[in-house]
């Protein structure tokens, strides 16, 4: 068994848990109170603030605790753009930013607000050349930006320093989603506002921080109370602020060294994976990136079945999006970057996680996608490698014949990566320079059909009229 | 040392403790993915919402949890009113409800809202009838009725069965606060959303529950994501919400033999209180009340000092609004029941206090009552019983001599209770039938003032002008 979705959530480190229950013991109380009971609260919320505070290099009176890193941006974002309503209602995001801060941006568009995304390089990077062009567009200045210190999904580091540099030139605040690298040191640079939350570092859940530097204009939304410096309302969770200020501080300690030991982990399934696994994109910056995160896609697989297989083989991974696994939709980044989605699987190793156990996933990795590949697509191998049978079974595949170098393929009602599987099947049935046309109404198409076009070296044409894509063999 | 504010914050039940551990254990990972870490977090959340379910009397789909019992009241207002948008924007809210209700409120009228307050007894009750004439007036059906279960400050309890009935009759949801009462057993009547609090029956803190029955209009506040049925966004405190279940449980199942027994030790301390202190008041529903809460103010005393001296005395209670230790204004629940604000103490006994405890702070409140009155108004015992040496001090006092039968006492810059002290030595300079008129803006004499009157038998005449109070001597 191997937990390998740490940027997901990790177990509770073994700090937390006796802060956890230390806190517990004295910690129960209503701060506000001013009991003996009120008064010891109060002073681990003030302590666990303190910690908190050293570990992202802010002042203790910056730094707020939400109950998620998710109300951490909510807030984050809600706040900061009330605070700049003089300013006007433009709202810049990446386009790679996790779901929390796009369902903000949603709401601030629903409630008439203006949202505006900056495009990311095919590594899932912001440039910062990017962000300042988006400041430069529109009709006043931008209210707020928001950037990611590093993606959720594929593990690319974003340049926050220059970045924030881009917004102080503009005078427009900076809102970093600092929750999948918190843990591992400070935000550089000289943002505005920051989130993070405390189970990607081994806090509980429950536990989320904002911090909004002197001199941010910030009006939290209403309601609030005389809590948390009035910018977020209720009893405060404190055993788990306390649990996750001590977890913070352990993390960290131990940060620079698991860092570099999981890079190296890291770096061997970026280059094993595709020499053990066919039609394999590795995705994401390969250097400037998390140290314990690795994504890649595979072509002609379901990403929900490959996750049930990794899952029954002892392996714990997410894929796609990373908020719901309700919803294996691309995943927004993916498409953002222009990537692959089909058999994605997103590997983030917990600290300690042993060579031995990566060495394990590699070994069994190869034979679980083959597996995936061939409920799919029969006893063949991988469906493009097998170019003659291909043209065989052509007919089968639902294709109507358009002339000699020209097949149309329905796939419509079918979902990815079918219709990826039927092109494969049937590229080999027109002659070099002939094309292909899928007609393919599930979304994902759009991403999938262009990403296998790059790696089997054929010609995407582009998507003649909707839902039909057209490609032109070349090999 | 005993501590006596319950009805602020419990320390974590036994169970909830047991739970919490074993929850931390197994219960750390995203409920939302599907690997087995994933599953496991999510049948320990599910279990936890049957349990809670169970306890508040609803459907496990018809409840989520929250970050605290404020968090649940602001999304249900919120909710319930943006789900009732097309039955107008007016709310009604009792004048007892929580600053979490009465501040969801705020924001509502900030938004352009109507907030209308439902008035209370002199005990604090809210009567049916009082609802139903309050839904009567405007010019279209109520959005929304917000009546708590039981009082925070003073214990009463509401006739939600009865007010609940009325709304449904008119057709109007009506949404409980029910942190105080659901410890002790369900909530009755027909509501239609609840709201409750885990650190009031000995869960953690960052837990709350909100309860929407089926067919109640609901539309949460932006934004929101799939989490908590798409009401609740952010990762789960799962550690802490299966804590809160355990604990509701465990304390159901010794509520009712623990409240016959608390409610004797609070029928001690409402009896003994009066009889052992001079001047003070018992507020509160004699007979329809929480069972573990008594609250009494006592003239002549500072709220504040008092709360210090009972503190270094080894009790910790609670005084005046509920929720904030900075702000000791009298509390708008003393203030709308239009009984005495000064010198108030609110005693909520928790589970297992013992009767040796009660009687020590019988013992002692006697003399801490004496030791701060003494601190403000000098060696007399109280003013009122020395209406020679009153008379006295009159000039001492400030007061502007304005005819034989008419006082004037300017206590202008002066806080509550030094405006009262200064009335009960002056009344005796004035004849019987004279008048003394008490210049005070502390804003606290405008309840104070009466409820002595009341208290001492002399006749309160009104607020002449803004700050200028007069009384007639009776007695």
């Amino acid at each position: 068994m191997a937990y390998f979705d740490a940027a997901s959530a990790l177990p509770l480190h073994p700090v937390a848990q006796q802060a956890l229950l230390a806190a517990v013991e004295d910690g129960w109380a209503d701060p506000a109170r001013p009991h003996r009971e009120g008064r010891r609260a109060r002073l681990l919320l003030d302590a666990a603030r303190e910690t908190a505070a050293d570990a992202v290099g802010c002042r203790p009176d910056e730094l707020v605790f939400t109950s998620s890193g998710t109300a951490a941006a909510h807030r984050g974002v809600a706040g900061a753009l009330a605070g700049r309503a003089r300013a006007g209602r433009r709202l810049l995001v990446s386009a790679v930013e996790h779901s929390a801060v796009l369902h903000a941006a949603e709401a601030h568009r629903a409630a008439g607000g203006e949202v505006a995304e900056i495009p990311v390089t095919r590594t899932g990077r912001v440039p910062a050349e990017a962000v300042t062009a988006a400041l430069g567009t529109g009709p006043g200045p931008a209210a707020l930006v928001c950037v990611q210190s590093a993606n959720h999904e594929v593990g690319t580091e974003q340049p926050v320093a220059e970045i924030a540099a881009a917004c102080r030139a503009a005078g427009v605040p900076l809102l970093v989603d600092a929750a999948q690298s918190l843990p591992w040191g400070r935000v550089p640079g000289d943002w505005s506002l920051l989130a993070a939350s405390a189970h990607k570092w081994g806090g509980p859940g429950g536990v989320g921080l904002l911090a909004v530097r002197k001199g941010t204009r910030f009006a939290p939304p209403a309601p609030v109370d005389e809590r948390e410096s009035g910018r977020v309302p209720g009893f405060e969770n404190i055993p788990g602020i306390v649990a996750a200020a001590a977890s913070l501080r352990a993390f960290r300690a131990a940060a620079q060294a698991e860092a570099a030991r999981l890079r190296a982990l890291v770096e061997l399934v970026r280059r094993r994976v595709p020499e053990l696994v066919p039609d394999v994109e590795v995705v994401g910056d390969p250097e400037r990136r998390l140290p314990h995160l690795v994504t890649f896609s595979c072509l002609y697989v379901d990403g929900e079945t490959l996750l049930h297989a990794l899952d029954r083989a002892g392996f714990s991974v997410s894929s796609g999006s990373s908020c719901t696994s309700s919803t294996l939709t691309p995943s927004h980044v993916l498409r953002a970057m222009g990537v692959l989605s089909e058999g994605n699987v997103r590997v983030s190793l917990p600290p300690g996680t042993s060579r031995e156990s990566v060495a394990r996933f590699l070994d069994v990795l190869p034979g679980v996608v083959a597996e995936v590949r061939a409920q799919l697509t029969g006893p063949v191998a991988t469906p493009a490698e097998a170019p003659a049978e291909a043209a065989a079974e052509v007919a089968e595949a639902g294709v109507a014949e358009a002339g000699v170098a020209e097949l149309v393929i329905d796939a419509r009602g079918k979902r990815c990566p079918i219709p990826v599987i039927e092109l494969a099947r049937a590229i080999g049935g027109v002659p070099v320079g002939g094309t292909v046309t899928v007609l393919a109404d599930d979304v994902a198409a759009r991403l999938d059909i262009p990403a296998w076009c790059d790696m089997r070296g054929q010609e995407y044409l582009g998507e003649e009229r909707e839902f039909a894509y057209r490609v032109r063999r070349l090999d």
